[in-house]
């Protein structure tokens, strides 16, 4: 947790932290449906300690759907178009459309500090281009699938630059833990 | 140079190595006619010492366009449709069209043994279907375009692993320079 200046008093300032797992050229699932079972045991472990420490999981309605029973134990935002105001599904679960409810401001309000977002490449994009990714961690496993879903597909030219802050090799094969911050 | 026993001969095997820079999320190029000069200074650095170890250098008519005159210095070979059979255009470049010819047949015959393979993505996707791509050293830039052209485009379903060789950073802002071998 990060405490920033602003004016004349000291407030807590969310951490919005990108979560990815990606081949060495960067897909994060070959379609729509496929799910993250191709990643490292290793990828696993490290992703299951890092969710432990953030307070809410923001993920779009397809990487939801592939996931709803690990989701389910954990705080969830889902980002969905098919809701015009917040909807509150269960004491965990909240679904908004974020291109029809302030998210960052909505976000402060329920105090979220660290916010884990775990995809689809549409979430990512839109953190990306919304200024909500702070920290970006990158599994990067040496595989190839020839074809698949990029991590971001922004139609914006946005030339966004990062500072890379740690890497790790996680597995002989070579499997790579890479964190970025911005 | 690797000797290969194949049937009661030792043969020089041919290594095809495929370099590319690559944005954190996978991407080589803004657009068609982006130039790489986008990268940092190292990475032109490794790529030149790389390059100076290879005998025959591989690349699509696009990409040979944008970099006509650093490629003149250079033994070339162009892949282009634009071509029924190779053609010889100067002492040290020859197109080709690798649907029309066994591209690999020609280089063994040509004595190529290095032979690095410069992009862009369709001749990377071309080498990686064809198993022409042995080694693979990807320059990792810590940026996001947003939008862009990705490494590879295939419509195939390949799953093919790779093993990480050796990882590298190589300057302050986290640049890395990663080797695998296929």
């Amino acid at each position: 947790m990060v405490l920033v200046y602003v004016g004349d008093v000291y407030k807590m300032k969310t951490n919005y932290i990108a979560i990815a797992a990606i081949t060495l050229d960067g897909k994060i699932a070959k379609g729509k449906n496929h799910m993250s079972d191709w990643t490292s045991p290793e990828d696993k472990v490290f992703m299951r300690a890092l969710l432990a420490k953030c307070d809410v999981v923001i993920v779009g309605n397809n990487t939801y759907k592939t996931a709803i029973k690990p989701l389910s134990k954990r705080n969830c935002i889902v980002f969905s178009r098919s809701v015009n105001k917040p909807v509150r599904k269960s004491g965990n679960l909240l679904f908004i459309n974020p291109n029809k409810t302030n998210t960052k401001k909505l976000i402060g309000k329920l105090g979220h500090r660290n916010i884990a977002i775990l995809g689809g490449a549409q979430t990512y994009t839109y953190c990306l281009e919304n200024e909500m990714l702070d920290e970006l961690y990158l599994t990067v496993e040496p595989i190839v699938f020839g074809q698949g879903i990029v991590l971001f597909t922004s139609s914006k030219d946005l030339n966004r630059t990062f500072q890379l802050v740690s890497m790790e090799k996680l597995n002989e094969q070579g499997t790579l833990l890479l964190k970025y911050k911005h």
